[in-house]
């Protein structure tokens, strides 16, 4: 489902707290491509997310063969938008890369790389949704062996993304009573 | 450190990739004040983050007193600069309210919550940076105490917030082995 076309060739300069504010979960694709030059900006939007003690403790699999998509829709419960996406990628985690060798790190770190990768999705007017693997054990090893993914790599998440049909729209999520000024 | 002031009374609609890209991790503040508006902004970019079934597992402290800033940075290692800083935020974890009670989707919702903030106080114009407390027990019991957090939330990190002396500068952290197309 990857080309080289040129369409969408310049990502949209878009303002950040409109795309912050706009990103939604899109669970809903029209099944149109997504271009190999979008994912290659979403991916380096992904790696420019801090690392603790900038160990970048992080990978990506870009999936883009349909075949390889709808296995993984198959076993995934949460990813059954994957028959209709254009691509998808998969954060690993690389805990023997982390700080101190944690995984709590690898997790912070991969989760904010995540975030980056969603926001540019929304960015470039396309739509994308975090679908976890880790921390559920069975279904990591799923997906660890469709994709072939070393043992010692964990699989957070599969971000399916593609165009969205328009289903899918954004919620306010601001709650005032979530901020504690000054102490607990 | 906190003012009502109108200074920056309209954050800077900053394109999202130069955002993305030009955040850095900022250690060096003039010692300014940051607004209450300004930390407003950011933390409805903080709650505008995706959480695993929207379960929102997140809570927010804005420290604006120099005595409660002081008394972090005397015991933080990595959290020095907070004696220069405008202002910090603790992203607090509240497993219980986290997908299957999970404290890893706390880590993974908080750690979006994270990364929204960073980059919404770098479109401001602002400097801030991830110091960890969470995995630390020890350092995460430190913060408990200063900051009055009950048992069962979990302080994820202390945020510095302020304005950047101009000393920190960005990383070019792309690389393409990083990237697996197809498979691993």
């Amino acid at each position: 489902m990857i080309m080289n076309s040129q369409k969408n060739s310049v990502p949209a300069n878009t303002g950040i707290f409109t795309v912050i504010h706009n990103r939604k979960s899109v669970r809903n694709f029209t099944g149109e491509a997504v271009t190999k030059e979008q994912i290659e900006t979403i991916l380096k939007a992904g790696m420019a997310a801090p690392s603790a003690v900038n160990m970048q403790p992080w990978a990506f699999i870009v999936i883009t063969e349909r075949k390889t998509m709808d296995s993984l829709a198959d076993i995934l419960p949460f990813a059954k938008m994957l028959y209709k996406a254009g691509a998808a990628i998969c954060v690993c985690m690389i805990p023997e890369k982390a700080y101190e060798k944690r995984v709590e790190f690898a997790i912070m770190d991969c989760s904010a790389a995540s975030q980056n990768i969603l926001l540019a999705a929304e960015a470039l007017g396309l739509g994308a949704v975090w679908t976890a693997a880790e921390p559920w054990e069975e279904l990591a090893g799923h997906v660890r062996k469709i994709l072939g993914i070393p043992e010692e790599i964990l699989p957070l998440n599969i971000i399916p993304i593609g165009h969205p049909t328009g289903e899918d729209v954004k919620k306010d999520k601001f709650k005032p009573e979530n901020i504690h000024w000054g102490k607990w």
